[in-house]
C-alpha cells in the first residue's frame, strides 16, 4: 500500500479517490489555488501549494484533466527535485491490463478500462471509463483519453495528445504530440503535431467549424 | 434480499432478470396486456395487471424502455397509493458506482455501467451497458441511457430525456426534460426541452432529416 | 480445463492469451506462415503450419481478425476432418453473458463485452472489448465487432459481417451477411449483403467516399 498525495484539486482527483483500488492509500491533496487550502475535498484536506511536494515524504499522482498541465506541474516539480520514482499509478480493481501490457508512473486509468496485449501506456496518462486500448498500441506520455475511446491495434499516440469521448481510432493511425481530437471523431488517417481534427471521418478544423473538439477527460 | 416485482413484460425486464446482482430477488411480473397474464418471462409467471402492484407487499421496478412510459406508470400508481418508498433499484453486480455518488429508487444500472465521482442518478432512471456517467452529472428522474454513452463532468439531463447509443454529451452541457438525442450524436451545446437533436456535432432534427434519433434503451 | 492450440500468430492471438478466464489453457499455435514455426509468440511456441490442427488431439481456436478469413480456415479444416466440436470458445473471465444467452464454439469474447438477455451469438464471431450486445440479437457465424459497438435489441447480423470501432446499430435493424459497416456508424436502416456503409446516419459507400470502413478487430 502506498500513500499518495494528489495533485490537483479537480473532478479527476475526486474520481480516482471514488474508484475503488487496492494499491493506494491517498493522504491528501495539494492544489495551488489558495482558497483550497485547509479545506476537506473528498475526504481528503488540502494541505497547501503544489511545492509542497518536494517536502513530503509520499508517492505523488497529478490529477489535472489536460496533459499540458499535468505536463507543466510535472517539470516544475522535476526542477525542485520530484524525480519519476516519485510518482504513483491508480490502475482501478474494475480496470482490465492484459498481460504483456505496461503502464508508466502517474497514470490514471479509471473503471472499465480495457488494455489488451503489449500495449505501452506512457508516464502520466488519464484514461476515462469505458475506453479500449488494443495490441502494440502506444500511448505517450501526458496523453488524455476520455470515456468510451477505442484504438485500434499498432496505434501511436504522440505526447499530451487529447482524444474526446467515443472517439475511435484505425488501426496503425499515428496521432501527432499535443494533437487533439473531437467527441465521436472517427480518426482513418495519420494527424500532424498540434492539430485539431474532429467529424466522421475527422478532418482537421478551421476557423469556421464548430467547437468540436470541446471535451474534457 | 428485496423480493421484487417487475412492472412491464419487455425485453428491458429480460435484461434485469438476466444481468446478476445480490440486492433483488424477482418473483413475477405485472403488465398490461392480459395475453401475458398467466405466461412465464424470464423464468418468472405474468401476475396479472399494473394495478395489482398497489395490493401486493413487494418492491415494485418498472421495467418499460420509454422514460415517458415510465413516468406515466409511477404517476398512475401514485393514484392508487403506490409511494416512492415501495420501489427498489437494480445495480448490476458489474456495474461501478464511485463513492459519493447517489442512485434513486426505481432506477437500473446494467453492466459495465461506471458512475464516477459526485454524480445524482434519478429515480426511474435506465442505463444500459457500458455507459458512463462522470463527475458532478445530474441524471433527472425518468432518464434513458442506451449503451455505450459517454457524459462529461457536469452534464445535466433533465427528466425523462433519451440519448440513444454511444451519444456523447460535453462538459456542463444542460439538456432539457423531455428531449431526445439521437445515436451516435456529439451533444456540445444546451439542448432545449422537448427538442430532438442528432448529429456530429448534433443539431436540432428538422422534418426532413432522416431518423436518425430512432434507438431504443 | 481445455486445452487450446490457436489457429493465426496475429494480433489477437495475443490478445486472447493477455486475457484471463478460467477455461482454457493455452499451449501453442499454428499459423500457416513458415517464418513463424519454431519462434515464440506471446509465450507460445509456433507448433506449425494450419493443417497440423487435423492431427491433434487439443481443441482449437481461430484466431485471426477478419471474418472472412475464419470461414476460410474452418472450411478448409472441415476437408479435413476437424468438425465443430473440436473448436473451444473463449469468453473473457470480464466478459459478461446474460442468462438465457448463447455463445457458439470457436467463439472470441473479450474484456468488458456485455451480452444481456436472450441473445446469441454464432460459432468464430469475434466480440472486441467494451460491447455491447443487448436482448434478442442474432450474431451469425463468423461476424467481427470491433471495440465499443452498441447493439440495440433484436439486431440480426448476418454471417461474416464486420462492424467496425464505436458504431451503434438501431434495435430490429437487419445487416447482411458480408456486409461491412464504418466505424462510428449509426445504422438506422437495414443494410443488405456484402454492402459497405458509414456515417452518421449510415449510408452506403460508393468509390468516391472517403475509407472509412477501414478498421480492424
Amino acid at each position: 500500500m502506498n500513500e499518495v498525495v494528489l495533485i490537483g484539486a479537480s473532478g479527476l482527483a475526486r474520481e480516482v479517490v471514488a474508484s475503488v483500488q487496492g494499491a493506494n492509500r491517498y493522504i491528501g491533496i495539494l492544489d495551488d489555488d489558495p482558497a483550497t487550502h485547509g479545506r476537506t475535498i473528498a475526504g481528503l484536506p488540502v494541505l497547501g501549494g503544489v511545492e509542497l511536494a518536494a517536502d513530503r515524504a509520499e508517492r505523488l499522482l497529478v490529477c489535472v484533466g489536460a496533459g499540458v498541465l499535468r505536463r507543466a506541474i510535472v517539470r516544475r516539480l522535476a526542477l525542485l527535485g520530484v524525480g519519476a520514482d516519485r510518482y504513483a499509478a491508480h490502475v482501478a480493481d474494475h480496470a482490465v491490463i492484459g498481460a504483456g501490457s505496461r503502464i508508466g508512473a502517474g497514470a490514471v486509468l479509471l473503471d472499465g478500462v480495457v488494455v489488451t496485449a503489449d500495449a505501452v501506456v506512457g508516464h502520466h496518462v488519464v484514461v476515462m471509463p469505458n475506453t479500449v486500448v488494443t495490441h502494440d498500441d502506444v500511448v505517450g506520455d501526458f496523453v488524455t483519453l476520455a470515456a468510451g475511446v477505442a484504438l485500434g491495434g499498432g496505434v501511436s499516440l504522440g505526447e499530451a495528445a487529447f482524444l474526446g469521448m467515443n472517439a475511435a481510432v484505425a488501426p496503425g493511425v499515428v496521432i501527432g504530440r499535443d494533437a487533439v481530437i473531437g467527441m465521436g471523431a472517427v480518426v482513418l488517417a495519420d494527424v500532424p503535431p498540434a492539430q485539431t481534427w474532429a467529424g466522421v471521418p475527422a478532418h482537421p478544423l478551421t476557423r469556421n467549424d464548430p467547437k468540436i473538439a470541446r471535451s474534457g477527460p
